[in-house]
């Protein structure tokens, strides 16, 4: 995408309408009001209709005598195409489509946004919607939309794929004084997608955080990802997103809502976190996110002072502090000196530091002026609550000065709400972050102390570990699936387990248990003995399912002689319990002690691909639900991440005095599955349960594949 | 405490002011201009004042002719004795000491509080504070504070142990048109506390909510203790507390400010939990809470129907009903059938019921008079985007209405900023809730669907089961015990484990492994016989700690012949390891298979007693932490909770095929452990881990006590 796309010197309003009720009024009053500098041409296919708004109006482009970049249409879908037509010959750019009747009303819509796009494609014009509210430019003063106002211009970027929450956020903003570098409304996403728009506003010099809305997020379709494309992005700046529908009901009014897909919450965890995007859970926490990021300055470390003028409010805060990344700051002795010389005797001269309730906007001011200069802070919380004697807007402003000079980060939380108001009004004003509540301010501040883009944060890509495996072994895992398949019903799902999923697992060099076929008394006996005692005898055979109820499996064998006998019961059980049913011979695996059983499995997500997860196995895996997931092709630094996610990450670290567990092996086999998983699309999900692990060795024990 | 204490007929101000700067200026200023109809004695030391803010001023309250009902002190600490021996003598029943400079300084002031206690406890006198804001009665008009305003009445009470809490509670009540029945700040707690309050709350006609904010709750010390005075509060309202310094560091910081000891958060929890008590986590979610239980009417079911003039907030409120107690309603098709009558086709008929974005006032009216009369639907969430269209203030209008008329509950949540406010102010001026954000909105509901004193909650105290312990039993426990602590010198806590640990278990009739002592080797073999094989052996020696070390354990003994082996196996190993230590024998233990491993524990808290835990046990188990505690003594109530909270409650339930566990065994258990840990308070720890679960049978097979 061109990088001035979205810049266009001159533009036509298909739609423009004389008639203050018309939509297309008022997208060409915004688009006036708002201050555009450009050629402005509002076409109505009326042709007595000479001027609108005093700009002379044309009844089509083609009439146009100038160029034109850029086209926003406010006409009813069914004359979309015909006037997209005219835009392709004219050499247009950009479509900017608010009008409704597409995709989202499904039958027809569907069909006629498939037309819109094929005809966006040939002419080499790209689509913002249909179904949108217009995008904001606040840099050219541009808002082709029909937001009621034009935002004051500022370093935020909107992307959101609900028209209404563009309208709360652009409320929320004129209310809290937040300026927006570009606003974007989705609508159905046609073309134009948060693919698009987050590498154009990662260079974007107005724009230095991006906030979006997104009921769905782009999947991995052949070229472009999110996972790429995210990932590249929040290296350069913040990417805050809200995803609705993470519920399975919530899924379902999107559906019903928009007609697309809304892709499974873990996968989109996952996505989020393996590119760097930092998510919020609720429009609260977006707005929240996006104030602090467009106006705090990032702390150069994680340890807090809080300065206020009553103990409750400091414990609630320190509370807050427990469970982030976030330290309270140990002040220096020297501070407390200091201190102590400036603050009368009931003061708390320790973090918490607590002026007492009578204190003015000059105890904030010592004591600020001190904190400021300790080298054990890093960021600054000041509390204020509105007692008796409190100096709300004096000390407000006080504040406001030392955040603009301060080299540290400043964070206000005045706390109540009539009074307190008067000097929250005075940060908003002077376009300063200011918070109501502990709680939302630590939130805050850990995010931007911890984003990938910001000072502390990690500032490298891991590129996934890609294993090259030989073109056979491929070849033969398909072979596997195929016939597997064949066994099967069309349109049902194949099981594939036992010796046949080893097999699969085999090739990728998964560990699993040693194993042998034998179809003789003599060479169970000799392969045993090679494998290692003790062993376990299972009866294979394509007909036997329940292996045990038929007295087809021996556990412990331990020797030569118990071998043989063995064998011979087996053979003698099966004879009796399932006459007919056709012998392979007996398996022979070696016996483990199980060691700590964990789990390794995989779900193919239909929109970001395979989902491996990871955690504490066993016959209670899914009631415990100790399981991390990342999105294959994983990393070593994915793995690391999965791993540090789990309670049971303690227990391969070595936990109650037992040694450590072979890390590397689990690592190694995640990597294996992980491949393995890219590889083989058949493979719609994986289980290996147990992965037994010890502490120089792991073992896929149990595993079965499901292939569709 | 009498119930007419906090409405006096005369009040005196001890240390009333002429001087505008001095606290005792404002408290009396407060009091006149607050509207009190009572009668009002400033007292002022000075005998050259005569008149203070046009009131007659006394030197003392003895030289007042008339009754005094209540002081209010504002003088230095120092004063504060004889002043409050002169109260005595006058026989005024209540002194609001709102001096700082006792307890919350240390030192002398600590002496100075235990002093006035002394006096007041001689002379009948209850104390509120000292070190506190002072109460307000809006009932009486009576603000006996110094809070900077009067704020207006309504059904809201608030017992704040922080006065920059009050200050900033009543600052957001000022904003939010909130109202309040009683307000008071407990200061110091010296005598009056929570304990006091909540009853005489309960009773209060002015009161339906009543809110909290806590350092620390009134522990178990003797009488009434905090769970029975907030279990039957709670039966009658709603009780809403944010306890603060729920961190370790919070704790500390709460130390350096009141002196006080901070409760563990687990007991905290549990104590709330058991006494039903609703814990706001943040300042945000008590005004919420305060919000709606004020001015929300408890809706009968959970079902919840939702109508938005937008598809994306109608998601994100979706998402947020997920995991809460509520439900998303099933619309009937009545409903449906009607809604697509008045509503256009683009419209979404099902819930979430999208009225799309060109939304206005009437159609929220229709949609709104169908729905609520929807037999399915229990509460109704209006929400609203300020699109182009919208009638912001119009629909307010409406919701007010239909708020004000209809059975249902009704909550509007109007998002965005400055549009959107127009429409909160409405609401807010109309005393009617409303919220800026789904989340908190659901969440306040949840709330106000699931408390135990509105229509859906549980209505009954299930008392806690206390067993009858014969007194020789509870001997026996306290002889051992003794005998323990005899042996580790003073100051030390005494670890209990192995056999002795089972004899105390035993007196309760805790299911431990069968076993017995065996002096010789034909009387190993004899009980052995009598406990069943396998069995094991174990060394019993005072002197040996680590048994396996010296070959003091043999496992899986199967027959006769083997338990003579190991009799003598270990009694020559004993003799090779450890010649010098003394031997009572060898202990033969009957030998489980592990069932499936859970665990007991219990852990005296030093303010709130026993905290007893249940949960997944084994080597995992502080990993894991699938425990969840509740206090003793325990109810069944309780335990069925405890239960219900664990992850592990469906493998008890019979998880995965398998069959279910023996609740019955464990819940006895439970019961058991709860007696001893009441009965016997030298204990300070218990670990049952594990406690062996079978399907008929529970065994606690390792057992450990620690005495202080």
């Amino acid at each position: 995408m061109k990088s001035n796309i979205f810049s266009p010197k001159s533009i036509a309003i298909i739609g423009a309408s004389p008639h203050k009720k018309k939509l297309g009024f008022q997208v060409l009053k915004n688009v006036i009001d708002g201050g555009y500098k450009g050629k402005i041409y509002p076409i109505n296919i009326d042709p007595s209709i000479r001027h609108i708004q005093s700009h002379k109006s044309y009844s089509s482009v083609l009439k146009v005598p100038g160029k034109i970049d850029m086209a926003v249409f406010v006409i009813p879908a069914k004359f979309v195409p015909q006037a997209l037509q005219e835009c392709g010959k004219k050499k247009i750019k950009l479509a900017v489509i608010i009008s409704a009747g597409f995709k989202e009303v499904g039958g027809e819509g569907v069909e006629l946004e498939k037309q819109i796009l094929k005809i966006a494609k040939k002419s080499g014009i790209r689509i913002l919607g249909p179904n949108c509210l217009g995008f904001i430019n606040t840099k050219i003063k541009l808002n082709a939309s029909f937001a009621p106002s034009m935002p004051s211009d500022g370093n935020v970027a909107v992307v959101s794929q609900s028209g209404a929450i563009c309208t709360a956020i652009l409320d929320w903003a004129s209310k809290n004084h937040i300026g927006f570098s570009k606003f974007f409304s989705l609508g159905n996403k046609s073309d134009i997608t948060e693919l698009d728009l987050l590498p154009y506003l990662a260079s974007d010099k107005q724009t230095s955080v991006i906030t979006s809305y997104l009921e769905n997020v782009a999947g991995n379709n052949g070229g472009d990802d999110f996972r790429g494309v995210a990932e590249k992005t929040t290296l350069k700046k913040p990417v805050v997103i809200l995803k609705a529908g993470i519920s399975e009901k919530g899924a379902a009014a999107i559906s019903s809502h928009t007609g697309s897909l809304a892709g499974s919450n873990q996968a989109i965890s996952s996505l989020f976190k393996q590119s760097g995007v930092i998510r919020a859970n609720s429009l609260e926490d977006l707005f929240d996110y996006a104030e602090a990021f467009s106006l705090l300055k990032a702390p150069t470390g994680n340890r807090v002072a809080i300065i206020t003028n009553a103990g409750g409010p400091g414990v609630m805060t320190t509370d807050a502090i427990e469970g982030t990344k976030l330290e309270l700051a140990t002040l220096t002795n020297e501070t407390q000196e200091k201190l102590k010389k400036v603050l009368p005797p009931a003061a708390n001269i320790h973090n918490p530091i607590d002026l007492v309730g009578d204190a003015d906007d000059l105890r904030y001011k010592n004591a600020l002026n001190i904190i400021e200069t300790d080298k054990n802070v890093d960021s600054i919380l000041v509390l204020l609550t509105p007692q008796t004697s409190t100096k709300i807007e004096a000390t407000a402003e006080l504040v406001l000065k030392k955040i603009k000079k301060s080299s540290k980060t400043i964070i206000p939380i005045f706390m109540g709400g009539k009074r307190a108001n008067h000097g929250i009004d005075i940060f908003e004003k002077n376009h300063s972050a200011v918070f109501e509540y502990p709680e939302r301010a630590v939130k805050a501040l850990e995010k931007i102390s911890f984003c990938q883009s910001c000072e502390m944060g990690i500032r490298k890509i891991y590129p996934p570990k890609i294993l090259k495996i030989k073109k056979s072994r491929k070849n033969k895992v398909n072979k596997i699936i195929v016939g597997a398949r064949r066994a099967v019903p069309e349109n049902q799902p194949t099981l594939i387990a036992g010796s046949t999923a080893d097999e699969i697992l085999k090739q990728y060099d998964i560990p699993i248990l040693k194993s042998s076929l034998a179809k003789a008394r003599s060479e169970a006996i000799k392969k045993s003995k090679k494998i290692g005692f003790p062993v376990v005898f299972k009866i294979d055979s394509p007909d036997i399912i329940h292996k045990s109820d038929v007295g087809g499996v021996i556990v412990g064998i331990k020797n030569e002689k118990e071998a043989g006998v063995a064998f011979s019961k087996i053979m003698s059980n099966i004879k009796r319990n399932a006459p007919r049913a056709k012998i392979n011979g007996i398996m022979i695996y070696e016996m483990v002690s199980l060691g700590i059983e964990f789990f390794i499995g995989a779900k193919r997500d239909p929109t970001y691909g395979p989902l491996v997860g990871f955690g504490l196995g066993g016959v209670f895996v899914e009631i415990l639900k100790d399981v991390s997931f990342r999105l294959a092709p994983l990393s070593y630094f994915d793995i690391d991440k999965m791993i540090g996610e789990l309670k049971s990450a303690k227990i391969i670290s070595g936990a109650r005095g037992k040694g450590s567990l072979d890390k590397k092996g689990i690592v190694d086999a995640l990597i294996k599955v992980s491949n393995l998983m890219i590889n083989h699309p058949q493979i719609s999900e994986l289980d290996i349960n147990p992965l037994a692990v010890f502490e120089n060795r792991v073992v896929a024990v149990d595993n079965r594949l499901i292939i569709l």
